[in-house]
């Protein structure tokens, strides 16, 4: 697909999302527009505000090649007070030196100032082309017009997941309700995935709110947590943007008593936001560059957690295995095998590899098909979404991670670009 | 390009290689044909013998489902010595369980017996499709015709180039001549790399001879290190596969003293040696699944060599810089930020980038380019060979890692592979 069609798609004015958004937990407003970053005129911001002080939390890129956003970000979280998240598309801050900073910081004075807020309330973000300076005119311009936007509702919350997307082909948006303590708590997110209109990075974002009220560690603790078991075991293509942010902005207004670390309260919240996480990250992979399928892997009893993501992972970013899956080929050799190169304890004699539900490989060994299995392994293939079931036998330890794969379109999307 | 103009030109009757080949150094003779293993009726055996004892060595794949013939090679590699070395093609011999060890036990007896060797004397090979049996009947027939054609000289050395390999478009050899306590060295080596013909896994093999004296630990020490700074700082599609293996047989017919570890003589060996494996190396990647462009990484003055050899393969296994590099954009961010999440010491404020002799990136930020610098970055980056030069600042060790593009080839070549 050319560059072109995907604008067209992405810009399309379908105003609802379908689910509650981002500004359904009480105690937020959102807006979304076009500042004009992007030679398009996509819509390439987005602003989300809380109505009173909020605890936050942030989980960031392990690239030590951070974006300034990044690094400027984890100082404002220290006090873990936030009330509003900036984020523009079509242009990174990142590769960019002391300049890159100060444009940070100068972001966060453009939506502190008319809001009356402490800059240091304020969490940025930029995501597209690296190593180019913000335009700061058009982003100053673009805030002042969505801080006399910012609305509740599902207009604002459609806006707000658009504003975020780069070579994103749909908005992403989450919602869940649960009840704690006697009350209802919401729990909603947006997020955009890989690639950009100018094709550069494939940067991950999320953006959460809750009206939940909880500590800022304890928020801190949860997302970290539920941003482990989500966002942390997804890979389009394995390339760490220095930009990947996930943030977390909790109003306290559903009126519950602050859910402290360890109870029952919140286990039940941290369910809840694993399970909005897993749905974003989800949503990411399915959405990932070129991809047309997603395949999910199931680590189990690995020896031990770090083993069974190094496995998980080397599956999901194996070029061959991404390669079969995209062309629905049964060539489960290539699972085994990456597998067998991850940084991990493996023992092919204690493992076997169910493709969907059929086994394939057992103790060191092929299992030999039934004509009648053969053709179910080759349907399983050409699914749209495949299930591969590693068991290592070696401990306890269980994980999945999500891909997808590898096709031409992504070459298209990332080498066949103009400069 | 389809898979039927691979086997022609593969199968393409050219005698001869250009350069002296595997049976250049004194005391080897080889033979290459097709036993049947391979539809399409290419070449798929070859036997390299040597006149008398050798010392012997080798270097395996870390992979821990390793195929068949790595866990018996090592096994006769045990006492440094052998003779032979037989491989086929066209089916690999992994995940074959305790049958694929028989197999490989057998193999080594079909060579063994006619020419009145040890068994432990032959080392095996078998890359192709994995997860099947070998089919030892036709092994076995094009054993005995290979040994009745055992020669030196340019249609031997061609013909064993050929038996090797899988979805390889050219055979590739390379020979070095030294001078070592007066007397001439020769070595030569034959390999494969990436892919099969019914697409499988990227197996590389290297098959070397020399007419040095040289002990078998030596031998060893001497093929380690030469293999560290070329086989390994390599990667097509950072897949390791189980069967990944070098092998060195050392007549000693040149004549001269023992060659012993540490000497002058060791320093020279290994110069050769190295050399002759970075040759090898370069055209594997050349040669790479649908590559169309050869990259070089070289690593500067990182903290240690674990650093640099984490930072050069995080940078040759990105598919974004393998993407931008097969488009030849100029999009060095992809670069630095690889770098970024490589597992090693990084600080962006002490790291530049070279793209060709243009510096892009130093100290945290962009250079500015005049629009003549510009146009010349362009141009480089259309080269069919670029070099990104990143000097790390932070210490003395340096590295240099060969990758090859990601190209549209690559996934039909991998994906579209009807079973």
């Amino acid at each position: 697909m050319a560059p072109g069609n995907k604008q067209n798609r992405s810009s399309a004015r379908t105003p609802s999302l379908g689910t509650p958004g981002i500004t359904a937990p009480k105690g937020f407003r959102a807006a979304g527009g076009t500042c004009g970053i992007k030679v398009s005129g996509n819509p390439d911001l987005t602003l989300i505000v809380a109505d009173g002080p909020c605890a936050a939390a942030g989980v960031f890129t392990r690239n030590k090649v951070a974006g300034a956003p990044v690094i400027v970000n984890r100082r404002h979280l220290k006090r873990g007070r936030a009330r509003a998240i900036v984020c523009n598309s079509g242009n990174s801050n990142s590769a960019t030196g002391q300049q890159g900073i100060d444009n940070a910081i100068e972001m966060a004075r453009m939506v502190a100032r008319p809001l009356g807020f402490d800059p240091h309330e304020v969490l940025m973000n930029s995501t597209g082309v690296i190593g180019r300076q913000l335009p700061m005119d058009k982003i100053g311009r673009g805030i002042a017009t969505l801080v006399n936007r910012l609305d509740r509702g599902p207009k604002a919350d459609a806006d707000a997941a658009r504003g975020i997307m780069t070579t994103d082909l749909v908005p992403k948006s989450a919602h869940r309700s649960l009840r704690i303590g006697g009350k209802i708590i919401q729990l909603a997110g947006i997020c955009k995935g890989s690639g950009m209109i100018a094709p550069n990075m494939a940067t991950m974002l999320a953006f959460l709110t809750t009206d939940a009220a909880i500590s800022p560690a304890t928020l801190q603790k949860a997302l970290s947590a539920a941003s482990a078991a989500s966002f942390n075991r997804i890979s389009v293509d394995q390339h760490t943007s220095p930009s990947d942010t996930v943030l977390i902005l909790a109003s306290g207004a559903a009126g519950n008593a602050e859910i402290s670390a360890g109870g029952k309260e919140f286990d039940a919240f941290l369910e809840g936001l694993t399970d909005l996480s897993k749905d974003l990250a989800y949503q990411i992979v399915k959405d990932g560059e070129g991809a047309t399928k997603v395949f999910r892997v199931r680590v189990l009893n690995a020896r031990n957690e770090k083993d069974a993501d190094a496995i998980g992972r080397a599956v999901v970013d194996s070029p061959l295995v991404k390669t079969a899956v995209h062309g629905g080929d049964p060539n489960w050799g290539r699972i085994t095998t990456a597998a067998g190169y991850a940084n991990a304890k493996v023992d092919p004699e204690r493992m076997s590899l169910d493709v969907g539900e059929i086994r394939v490989f057992e103790r060191g060994a092929p299992l030999p098909l039934k004509k009648r299995e053969q053709n179910k392994l080759n349907r399983v293939m050409k699914q749209k979404e495949i299930t591969f079931t590693l068991d290592m036998g070696l401990g306890k330890a269980s994980v999945e991670w999500l891909g997808c794969d590898l096709s031409r379109e992504y070459i298209t999307i990332n080498a066949d670009y103009t400069t």
